[in-house]
C-alpha cells in the first residue's frame, strides 16, 4: 500500500490504480498474509530469508546465528549473535550483507558479543518473535520498507542494555581478498542523544566480489539512555559519543534508564545514501511508536499484492501455504532503493539485489509481471538506468555493483519478455542499445562482472570454443538471447539488427553433435576448440607444467582442484540438462534429438535415471517440453511427480536455493496449471492443482481458471474452453490473460487427445 | 615533516631518516619557499592550482570564480564566489571537484549567492589572501594536509556571517550526464553545535568521467554562532539544524555572535571517508587555532624537500623562482590519500588524482624520484594497490575512480623507471602481473578507463588499425610499454615474457611507413588499415549515411564535427611528433630517417617550422634527440630557445597546461642540466643554465653539478670530469647520481667536441 501511495503523490493517473486495488483488497476479506510462512524453504538448500521485510523491501532484518550463513538465519540449536538490518533471500555463494547489528542484553556495560541460544521462535509474515535465553529477553520485530522496529521486553527491574556493533556482517574471513568473502572498509557511531545513535558500516566483497558499500543506519528509542560506552576495535570509551572511521569496527553499548517499563522500541531506519537519509527514512515510515500499526501496514501491502492471485477457497491448507508463501518469496527481491542510490540522482527507479538473473529470468520475473506489470516495468527501468550510467546492465547485482555473471546475459530475455507481454512505459529503443551492448562490447577483464564472457571468440565462431569458462551453457544462453535481441528489433523495424540475431539464434547448433548418444539419447551440446575440433578428452584449466586430461561425457560434473568451479563447460548442470535448455528453438530440438518418439525417450530417462536435476534452474522448463511432442499429459505427471516429491510446506520445503523466489515461483506456476516460456509472450497450459484460480489484474480485468472435476486422479485435461469456446492447444498468449476470461478444464482420470495437435510455438 | 614524523611511528628505520632530513632543513637556511610564486603559470594554459596546499597534499583551498573553471581560480575581473576545499593543478578538460564552499559576508541570512570582487589579492606558498569588496572581507587562508584554515577579517562591528555550500562543485551543466561535465548527486549538512558545522558532497562525472566521489567535512569556528538557517535546494529553513540527503543541494548561512573580535577564524577538515574522519583530521593536524603555526608548519614541510635540490646563490632572482616553483608544481599531485580511501582499508599507500600518468611519467615522477624516491616508492605501491583492488592499474584516476586513457597504459613506465632506477620496497613480481594484465587483458568497454584500448588488434596484428581511435599513439605508446615489460621480465628472469615484449617492443615499426616523405622528412608513423594497407585517405568515424574521406598527412590535426576530438589517428599532436616519440630505439628512428645529417635536418625542419608544440607532452624528449647524432650542442640550443621564448615567471609563464607539473618538471630538469629518457636508466647531458646544483638525497648522499664559466655566451659544454675523471658521453646513469659524487663542466662559447662520439643508449 505504502509504495502505491507514493505514487499517488507523483503521478495523477495512478489514483484511480490505488482506488481500485483498495477495492480489491476489501473484496479479498480473508487475510491471505496468514497462508505465509516464511519457514518454508529455511532450512536445507532453500536459504530463504525468515524475518520481517515489505514486498521488496531494502530493509530485512532477522536473527544473524553463527557461524554466519547467507541468509543469517539459522535452525536451533546455533546461538544468535544478534539482529542485522539487511539481507538477502535464497542464495547460494560467499553471502552479502547482514549489516547493523542489535542485540539487547542485560547488566554491565561490557563486551561486544552477547550471543544468546533462544526458544519460542515465532516467524509470520511481518513478524518475528524469540525469547533469547541468556537473559530471557523477548524479541519482537517488524519493519517498513527502509526502517526496521523492534521491541525488546526484558526481565522485570533488569538492568536494560543494547548493544549496536557498526562491524558485523556475513561471510567474514580472515584472508585479505578472499574470493566471495565480505570483507571490512570501515565504520563509524555516534550518540547523538539520549534516545539515538546513528553511524554506518561499509564493506566490500560478498558473493559478486562487489566494490564497497555503505549502510548507514539512524536508531532511535523511547526509552531514554541513563550512560553508554562507545568502542572501536578491542578498546571501550564509556561516555565518549563518537568513534570515526579509521578503518576499524566500531559499535556502542547502551544502558537504559530505570523507569516503569520493562520494554525499549526501538526503530532504526537504514539509508545507502546517508546517516540524515536514515532518520528520514524513520521519520517518514514510522511516525509513531506503534509496533502493531507497522505490523498491520505491511500486512496490507502484502495482502493487496497477494490478493490479486485468488485460489480455490476450498483448497487444502498445505496448499494455501504452498502458493501463498511462494508469492511472497517471489516478491521479496530485487529490492526498491529508489531514491536510495549513493552512484546517481533522480526519480527513476533503482532497484539492487537482482541475485541473479540468470535465477530469477525464467520464473520471478514473468510471475511478478502478472501480479504487477507496473513493478515490473521499474524493474526494467532500473535495469535501464544501470545500463546507462553504469554501462552494462547487469545479470547480477548487489551492493550498487554489478557482478556475477553465470551464464549469459539474461537481463536481455526480460526486455524481450517485456516486449513480448505489451508493457508500456519502456523505452525500448534504449532497451534494444542495452541488448546490444551486451552483444557487440566485450566486457574485457570484467567478463564475471557483466556482460558476455567469451564474447570475441563466440561472435567470430557461432559458439563460445572450450578453453573460455562455461563455455557450453554461454554458447546456449547467447544464442537464445541472440534471439531475444532479435525480437524486440523486429519489432522496432530495425531489420538489419533483426536479420543479424536470429541468424546467431541457431548458434547452439554450433556445439551440438549430432553423431553423441548415450543412454539412448543422440545428440548433445558438447565441448569444441576454437579450430573446431569436438573434445572427447577435455584439458582443465592452464597449467605450464601439468597437461591432465579426462573424458568428458553429458554427464561429466567433475572439475579437478586446479581449476574454479564455476569454470566448467557448464555451470551447476550437465549437458544432459543444458542440451535441453534451448527454449525458442524446440521443435528443432525435437528433430535433432531424433524425432517425437526418440524425444519422449530421452525426457524419460532424464527423468527416471535422474539426470534432471530438481534443485537448479537450468531445468525449470523441462518438464513442460513433452508439450512439444504433443504431450502435455506427460507434461504434467512430470510435474505433479517434482511437486509431490520435492516441495512442501517444511522448513525443508524447497528442493534448491529458492534464489529470490525463483523455486517458489515455478511452484506457483505450476500450482495454477501455467507456466511461461520466459522471453516469449506464451504459456504452456498444465493440469492445475487448484480447482480455481483468479487473476485480479492490475488492469482492472479477472481471469480465472477453473479445473471442473479436478481431484488426485482426476489430473488430465479432458477439454478445455477459452470464454465459452473449444480450446485444443495446450499453450495460451498473454494477451488472452491480460484482455480477461474464462479458462474453463473439464479434467479426468486419463490422458486423452487434448493439447496433442496443435503444438506450442518454436522455430524449427 | 609531518607526512614523516607519520612514518616514523610506523617504521623505526625511518627515525635516521626523518633527523637527516631535519638536519638538512636546518642546514639550508634559506627559506626556499619564498621563491616559489603560485602565480606563475596560473593565467593562460597553464591553469595550475593557486592556493595553499602541502606536498602531495589532500586539501587545496582556493578561491572559486565565477565561471568555474579547471584550478577553481580566475584572473580579476571576476567575482569570486567562495573559497572550495579541493582541487587539481594545471589540468585540461571537463574540471573536477570544488567542493564545499564557503564564503564570508555580511548582514542578514538571506540568499546562497554572496559573491563579490576583490582586491589586494596575494599569493604565496601556503598562504593566500584576498579583500573581498562587496563587504570589505579580508580573507586569508593557509592549509594542513587534509584540513583548510580559513582566517576572515570583517568590518569593525559588520554582522558576522559565513555561507556554507555543501552543494558547490566544478564544471556543473545543465544537461544530464555531459560528458566531462561533474554532475551533482547529493548533498548534507548539519549544524552540531554553536561552533561546528559537518556535512558532505557526492558529486560523479567529471574529466575521467568518474563514478560518484564524496567528500565529507567538519567546519569548526573559533566563535560561536547565533542563529543561522540552513537551504535544501532553494528553500530557507531559519534554525533547522540539518538537511538530509534528498538528491538536492544544502547549505547553511551562519550569523556570529556580536564580541569583541571582527576575526572569525574557520578551519575545514576534509575526508573521503566520513564526516567523523574530517573531524579527526582537524584534531590531529591543527589542534590549535594559530594561523602563523600552521603556515610555518607547512612551510617548514615544502622547505624539507626543495631544500633538497639547491642550487646556485647568485643565480638570478627570476632563475630561483622558476626553479623552485617548478619543483613546487611538480609535487602538488598525485595527492596522498592514505588512510582516507573508502573503496578499500588498510595502511598501504593510497594515492588519487594521477592526472594523468600519460602527461606524469615523462618528467615529474622522475623529478619525484630524485627528490625523494620513498615518496616514489609509495606512489608506485599506490598504482599496485589500485591494481589489486580495482584490477587495472590506471593511467588517469580521480575521485577514487580509473579513466581516463590518453594513450597508452603508461603506469608501465614508471614500474620500469622504479625498476632501472633500482627503488626498493616494490614488489616488482605483483607489479609484472599488473603490466602484464595491461598488455594481455582488454578492458573491453571501459577502454576510456583503463588498460589497452584495441588490444586484440594490437596483440594481433602489431600494431592498432586506423579504425579504433588515437591508433597512432596507442601503437607507439604500447611498443614502449611492451619494452617497459620487457625490460622488467628480463630483470627478474621471467625470459618467456621478456623474448615475447622485447619483440613486440618493435611494433611501431608496423606502423612506420617508409617511403612517405614530407617537408624533406623520411618516413612517419601513419594509418594503416586493419587488412595491411596503408590509408592516404581517410574515412573519420563510423556513419551509415554519409562516408566523408580526407588526406591524411603528417601535419593533419583535423577532426570532423561528427567524432570526438579525442577520436583521431593521434591523440593532442601530430605524426611530425609522435613519429618521433619512439624513446627506446632512436638509433633505429635515426637509420629509418634517413641517418644523421637526414634526421637532424627533419629536427631542424619539425622546430624551425613550427610543427614542434611546446605545450604538450608527447614532445618533451624531442629537444634531446639531437644528443643520439653526436650534436648536444644543438640540443641545447634548442631548449635553451624554448626557455627563453616560452617560460619565464609571469602568470602566463607555462605555455601548456601544467598537467600535474609535467611542464615545471621538464623546466626544472632543464635548468639542472640533465633530462631523464623515463622508464630507462639514464638521463642526457645538457649545458645547464645554473651554475651549480647539488642533490641533497634521501640517502644521504650529495650530488653536485657545477658549470663552471656558465653565461649566456658560454652555454655549451666544453668538457666534463665525473669524480675527478674525464667524461665525454653525454648521458648520465642514475646509479651515478645515487652514489652522490661531482659532474664538473667546463663551459664555452662554441660547439666542441665534448658528447659527439659515444651517443646515448637505444636499440638499433
Amino acid at each position: 500500500m505504502l509504495n502505491i501511495h507514493s505514487r499517488i503523490s507523483k503521478i495523477c493517473s495512478c489514483l484511480l490504480m490505488a482506488l481500485l486495488s483498495t477495492v480489491q483488497l476489501t473484496k479479498a476479506q480473508t487475510a491471505l498474509h496468514q497462508y505465509v510462512d516464511p519457514r518454508i524453504g529455511s532450512e536445507g538448500l532453500g536459504r530463504v530469508f525468515i524475518g520481517p521485510s515489505y514486498p521488496f523491501g531494502m530493509v530485512k532484518p532477522s536473527p544473524d546465528c553463527t557461524p554466519r550463513p547467507n541468509s543469517g538465519w539459522l535452525p536451533d540449536p546455533a546461538p544468535v549473535t544478534g539482529f542485522g538490518q539487511v539481507h538477502v533471500s535464497g542464495t547460494g555463494g560467499g553471502p552479502k550483507y547482514g549489516n547493523i547489528l542489535i542485540m539487547p542484553f542485560k547488566g554491565s556495560l561490557t563486551g561486544t558479543d552477547h550471543s544468546s541460544m533462544r526458544q519460542d521462535e515465532k516467524m509470520a509474515l511481518g513478524y518475528y518473535s524469540v525469547l533469547l535465553k541468556k537473559h530471557n529477553i523477548k524479541t519482537e520485530i517488524t519493519t517498513a520498507e527502509k526502517a526496521s522496529f523492534y521491541k525488546f521486553t526484558y526481565p522485570r527491574n533488569a538492568a536494560k542494555a543494547l548493544a549496536i556493533d557498526a562491524g558485523f556482517f556475513l561471510g567474514e574471513q580472515p584472508v585479505p581478498d578472499s574470493r566471495e568473502a565480505q570483507q571490512f572498509v570501515g565504520s563509524e557511531i555516534e550518540v547523538v542523544s539520549e534516545t539515538e545513535v546513528r553511524g554506518y558500516s561499509r564493506i566490500r566483497g560478498g558473493w559478486n566480489n562487489g566494490a564497497a558499500y555503505t549502510v548507514f543506519f539512524d536508531a532511535v528509542f523511547d526509552q531514554p539512555i541513563k550512560n553508554f560506552s562507545t568502542w572501536k576495535g578491542t578498546k571501550f570509551f564509556p561516555g565518549i559519543k563518537q568513534q570515526f572511521d579509521s578503518g576499524q569496527k566500531t559499535g556502542v553499548l547502551l544502558a537504559f534508564k530505570n523507569g516503569s517499563t520493562d520494554t525499549v522500541n526501538v526503530k532504526v531506519g537504514i539509508s545507502f545514501v546517508s546517516e540524515g537519509k536514515a532518520k528520514d527514512n524513520i521519520d517518514q515510515e514510522i511516525p509513531h511508536w506503534s509496533f502493531e500499526k507497522t505490523l498491520a501496514q505491511l500486512q496490507n501491502s502484502w495482502n493487496n499484492l497477494l490478493s490479486r492471485i485468488e485460489i480455490d477457497k476450498d483448497a487444502t491448507l498445505d496448499q494455501k501455504k504452498m502458493f501463498y508463501t511462494g508469492l511472497y518469496h517471489t516478491m521479496l527481491m530485487p529490492v526498491n532503493r529508489t531514491h536510495e542510490n549513493p552512484l546517481w540522482s533522480g526519480d527513476e527507479p533503482y532497484y539492487d539485489d537482482f541475485y541473479a538473473i540468470w535465477d530469477t529470468f525464467r520464473s520471478s520475473n514473468p510471475l511478478i509481471t502478472l501480479i504487477s506489470p507496473k513493478r515490473q516495468t521499474e524493474i526494467v527501468n532500473a535495469l535501464l538506468n544501470i545500463y546507462k550510467h553504469d554501462g552494462y546492465m547487469p545479470d547480477a547485482r548487489s551492493g550498487n555493483y554489478n557482478g556475477r555473471t553465470q551464464g549469459g546475459s539474461n537481463a536481455e530475455v526480460l526486455i524481450a519478455d517485456a516486449y513480448a507481454k505489451g508493457l508500456t512505459g519502456i523505452n525500448y529503443s534504449l532497451a534494444l542499445d542495452a541488448m546490444l551492448k551486451d552483444a557487440t562490447v566485450p566486457p574485457g577483464g570484467l567478463e564475471e562482472k557483466e556482460g558476455r564472457g567469451g564474447l570475441p571468440e563466440y561472435n567470430k565462431l557461432g559458439y563460445v570454443p572450450y578453453h573460455i569458462p562455461r563455455a557450453g551453457n554461454r554458447t546456449t544462453d547467447y544464442a537464445y538471447e541472440d534471439y531475444c535481441i532479435a525480437m524486440v528489433a523486429k519489432g522496432l523495424g530495425k531489420n538489419s539488427v533483426y536479420q543479424r540475431f536470429i541468424k546467431q539464434a541457431d548458434n547452439w547448433r554450433n556445439l551440438w553433435r549430432d553423431d553423441y548418444t548415450q543412454h539412448g539419447a543422440k545428440g548433445f551440446i558438447m565441448p569444441k576448440d576454437s579450430a573446431g575440433h569436438w573434445l572427447d578428452t577435455i584439458p582443465y584449466g592452464i597449467s605450464v607444467n601439468q597437461h591432465p586430461t579426462f573424458t568428458y561425457t553429458p554427464l561429466s560434473r567433475e572439475y579437478p582442484w586446479y581449476v574454479c568451479h564455476w569454470c566448467g563447460f557448464f555451470y551447476e548442470a550437465t549437458s544432459w540438462e543444458y542440451s535441453l535448455s534451448i527454449p525458442h528453438q524446440i521443435p528443432a530440438l525435437v528433430e535433432k534429438s531424433g524425432g517425437k518418439e526418440a524425444f519422449k525417450q530421452r525426457l524419460d530417462t532424464l527423468f527416471d535415471k535422474k539426470f534432471y536435476n530438481v534443485d537448479n534452474e537450468p531445468s525449470f522448463l523441462t518438464p513442460c517440453l513433452y508439450h512439444w511432442i504433443g504431450r502435455p499429459d506427460l507434461s504434467t505427471r512430470r510435474i505433479r511427480q517434482i511437486v509431490t516429491e520435492s516441495f512442501n510446506t517444511t522448513s525443508n520445503g524447497l528442493p534448491g536455493n529458492d534464489d529470490s523466489g525463483a523455486m517458489s515461483s515455478w511452484l506457483a506456476f505450476q500450482m495454477m496449471g501455467f507456466y511461461p516460456n520466459a522471453g516469449q509472450s506464451y504459456y504452456l497450459l498444465n493440469s492445475p492443482m487448484l480447482k480455481h484460480v483468479t487473476l485480479h489484474q492490475e488492469n482492472g480485468k479477472d481471469f480465472t481458471i477453473t479445473a471442473k472435476n479436478l481431484s488426485d486422479k482426476n489430473m488430465y485435461i479432458k477439454s478445455a474452453k477459452l470464454n465459452g469456446k473449444d480450446y485444443n492447444q495446450s499453450w495460451i498468449e498473454h494477451a488472452n490473460i491480460v484482455n480477461g476470461g474464462q479458462l474453463l478444464f473439464e479434467m479426468t482420470d486419463k490422458p486423452t487427445n487434448w493439447g496433442t495437435q496443435i503444438l506450442p510455438p518454436g522455430k524449427n
